[in-house]
């Protein structure tokens, strides 16, 4: 198919997340980049615009700019979805115009930076009927849809036990709290309920529940600013229920030195548990309650493999796919969605889904605040 | 030296960890088994003893028999300590008639069944003065003595947050509570506050301590059943506070299909996180906040472990050692002592670790039936 | 920088490695697919043409068309460099016929499939002056760089020994070769010197030369064909030596059951040694000898890695990068080169380093077909 | 049982494998060290029976009159069987006067000094018909036992290809090859045939010869003194044939800085390939052509293990065995043997077994002296 066209929102010069959002949709392979407005400086935005080959008139000095300029395009020129990867307090007022000009919307998670702000996006999508996708990225790596897809299988039984923790060490210190990438992140102003929680907890509770194939219903949790001086949790852990009665454990925290970028996730089910580790992301420990554990390791052309897993693989057994990979996976899953051909369980998070995050997100800091009481999840409104 | 004499209550045929304690104490070499009351049952109790080669007088019908019958022996010939290898309930007991007769005494863990029995036990102690020893082996490993060295030693800064698991599956399904090793575990009245949390989380929670260098003071936990018809806990959770400050996690349960013994932690200081597995012990991680991880493994040989690791180690590096040797580390260490030549840093976990332990247990069942209220663990009490 | 254009000769519907060069181009960002000729069925080459996006006077019937094609369009729109990727036996000619158009060439390994089709090869380049690169991918992932980079800085001494292996088991039984990955491997008119020295020895010698930074000199071969009924190698072993001094062995097979794609190597030098895997390739071991073993992780943070490796990676440690950005390395690279931007130590191997490839297979055949007689490489000879 | 009476002959003060060999006799459980001869210093002898708490007449101040005096001791008391750890040269001529004494003979590796030392060991072997072990160690692994299990059970296939290493680093340095475990091992006197081949590679090729339960017949080598001014090789590989058509390369080097103790061996048979490293002993490979890689791990209680593996396990699965247990797996079937109570299967290696290891090294210095000529192992004579 051509490939579909989409207008990008922030990821100008010197950001992370941009670039990695571009390279995944050029591994997707079915998207193209034909618009954007990468930054809220608007020499800055053209500059970046300029340096990723696009038209002088598809480079936007603002966002609204570019949903206003790109309803004038001809349909068979104008962007068929917009990604946004701004800090988190834009991703609500920017996709909620989105999808009243009827653009679909994928955007950097967490949904929004509180829970007024995604009750208010959720409406909007509600009205429009407009798709959301949310990039959870980690989530859409082969080897997590396939322990999705075991869990699913019902052969493993139910989910007895959860242990799973995001432990990352650059903000070990408290001048490791500088940069750009830094700043915002423990800035409450500009994101929210993120903080630790917000920023890499998301992304272990939505593994959980992508893994689990059910809902986190319940926790209690403990917050804190490990190193002095911050406003916004650095650190944390919570104990959990699932909606079928697995107890678990979540530990999310950025002060742990010596640790890049650790996700890992263990889910006991009453015949296997299932151990898997992003750093290693192609290696599924499968541990069988009789009989030996078995490594499952991603390839195309593993017969093993389900669908779900086998057909985000790219190469043979053996050459391993990474980071790029899985964020390309959402990418393509979203442009397949906008197309109207959707894969049944596709790679990206839905709108629930990353409500639910921020569900999360409010419960922890909540409870944390009430000494650890037992919060629902359910129970957290704007 | 000539072998410190020892005798033995328990772990006669069929006992699990009696065999595991003989052959501690061989690879010792600093000890002897001279005298035993190898089991409540008198035949198999006289069976027992001459299995194991002891003269037909030191064999004993009763631990009460042999606590008298030893005190008559020459000075020269009678038991130096005794080793008690029972179900739970019957460590105090023993242990304190021990003590008042002169005997040290090295028990297994948890050191008992009740905390009105561990304060017993205590005040018996105190009173006799007499030396007491708790097999916590896990905590007897090299490369665990090296992890708290280094934590002791300053450097890594202080401890911020720590994550510790003792999964197994051995009782995943109702009908693995059978034979005799499983049964007394899950039966209450000779188990006590025994369980999951009982019987491995407190492993968990000593490591914790032994690395550290510090005491918990503080949790909460969720404890359950998990397998239903279940009397005792044999799945649980707790969050916990470090005396200086540190946050942690501690998951202990015996319904993890597909784990064997998996007791492993992290524990994450300002500079470093150290990393150990108990199912690979020979091996350290240190991963620095600066620089490349490290692997610290094992070996008599090895330059930079610190003395309280090498001491420990019978075998250059490479040639790995195990639980058995772990174990012998405590026999070696308690026959030291009762010489009255203890190394600075035993490897056997003292009364008040033992009876530290005892107050986790406490204080995590008091937290989960109070629906995770937080519970210091010096608020525990008979 | 505008993209670089290029132009690729095979790699058509259904092929693994063209998709593969696509990927690694569209990763490398710097450079732009603008023609091919992707097959030799003038049909099936416009399909994939035209699956591809391109013109339709873009996309070529055969090669020849394509060098004659691209010659005149304008030089601001033609093709800039041409990839080649068709079964071995046609890169000399195609590569010939570039370079005496001026287009530099980088080729798919092996480098051709006869020594005299390299000579004809290096002949046309040297006579041309044309830039020409070989996709020897695994070398150019980054902790390979970055092996490369401690053994040429000194601090670890002269290189002692060496083990490199590629086991790959897809060849297991006599029924795997079929398709068409399979079938022009096993067939002598198509892949020449080819077999499983030809098809990987080639990356497990170019993976030695690269690291050790020093020529591998001599050798003593046994060849074979392990599954009956072929008539091309699936199985060997090589010991060797390097210019320096250093002895080696090497084993390359595609009936190792239960590999995938096995490529390993270890590199022990006087004060270290450095161990990697293709699999797991975002970790070089370095195993002092004296102190620490030292996991070196990638990550474009990463302050200790030197620029060869750094300057290669896209992301930040913890996030796994794989096959597909190595092969990426190696494009941009070559991008960078063809622009004459080339960078101090690129990723792609030079026509010496494919042509020293092509002279260990054929003094790889030569030992084992002398009963593993000692042979020079450069005694190997057309 | 009761335990089988023992004498040792060398392994005094500062010995290592003395030691070693006592605390597996320990471990073992069913020998007793009775008497011994433990320096060919008598007073350094009598000191060390002393301290190992001998009766003084049975601490002997030279072998030939332990050999003398046990015979004049009562049956029910002499000692059962001898165990020699004396350097290499010496193991020859105390195994012949014991046997001919009518003593069995548990003797460290290499079997001998020399082809003719074996061939004389052998002759009084076969003339006496006593019993002889040899203790390669690395062979008694329960996982060792396992893979032999399921390469002689058939259900993996032929073998296809073999890869062992056995990787040191303590000689890596000149100044390295000091103090008492090191002068002999690189003094030609006194361990004849040894160097690197002799010391380690014949662990190797005893571990080949017993995981493939099939001859190695064919060798071409070269060996080397890597580090300058040595006389015994220190580094060296081969590549080797076994009887049924397989291949394989063997490294032995004790100058691979950075190594420990690195025994490594790879098994690919038709169906699957089993891989096994002596530094994590309890964990092997098994990777099937089809369908995932499986993790065997050690356990008494696990059920998928040949009784061949689990009757030499002494603990449940997750608690480590180690060097010392493998070794102890030795002494305790030995002990059974003396006893006429001799498992199937014994993990001491036999006499033949030894026997061959000697030629393995003979064949491996003729090789590698005659420029790496293939040679046949039962060519190499006296």
């Amino acid at each position: 198919m051509e490939p579909v066209r989409f207008a990008m929102v922030g990821g100008g010069e010197g950001a992370f997340i941009g670039p990695v959002h571009r390279t995944a949709a050029a591994i997707a392979g079915n998207c193209r980049l034909v618009a954007g407005a990468f930054s809220s400086d608007a020499e800055r935005a053209r500059r970046s615009g300029e340096a990723l080959g696009l038209a002088a008139d598809r480079s936007y000095a603002s966002w609204q700019a570019l949903i206003e300029g790109e309803a004038r395009k001809d349909a068979a020129e104008r962007a068929e979805f917009i990604a946004i990867v701004t800090p988190n307090h834009l991703h609500a007022p920017i996709a909620i115009a989105a999808l009243e000009a009827g653009l679909p919307v994928l955007t950097d998670k967490p949904l929004t930076d509180t829970i007024a702000a995604a009750e208010a996006f959720a409406a909007a999508a509600a009205q429009t009927g407009g798709l959301v996708g949310v990039t959870h990225t980690y989530a859409a790596y082969p080897m997590v849809r396939q322990a999705r897809a075991l869990v699913a299988g019902g052969a493993l039984g139910a989910i007895r036990r959860v242990a799973v923790r995001y432990t990352q060490g650059w903000l070990a210190r408290a001048e490791d709290a500088v940069g750009k990438q830094a700043e915002w992140r423990v800035d409450p102003a500009r994101s929210g309920l993120a903080g630790a929680f917000g920023d890499i907890g998301t992304h272990a509770f939505n593994l959980v529940e992508t893994i689990a194939g059910e809902r986190m219903v319940r926790l209690s949790a403990e917050l804190r600013a490990a190193v002095p001086g911050r406003t916004l949790d650095d650190d944390g852990a919570a104990m959990f229920h699932l909606a079928g009665g697995a107890r678990g454990t979540l530990v999310a925290s950025q002060v742990c030195a010596g640790d890049a970028n650790g996700l890992a996730i263990s889910i006991w089910c009453e015949e296997a548990g299932l151990h898997w580790e992003q750093e290693n992301p192609n290696v599924l420990r499968v541990a069988r309650r009789a009989g030996p554990e078995e490594i499952w390791t991603a390839g195309a052309d593993r017969p093993y493999l389900a669908p779900q897993g086998s057909r985000v693989i790219r190469t043979p057994a053996g050459h391993p796919e990474g980071y790029l990979e899985a964020f390309a996976n959402i990418y393509q899953d979203f442009a397949l969605a906008v197309r109207g051909d959707a894969p049944a369980d596709p790679c990206y998070a839905s709108l629930s889904a990353g409500m639910r995050a921020m569900r999360f997100i409010a419960a922890a800091h909540a409870s944390s605040e009430d000494d650890g009481r037992w919060i629902d999840l359910e129970d957290t409104r704007a």
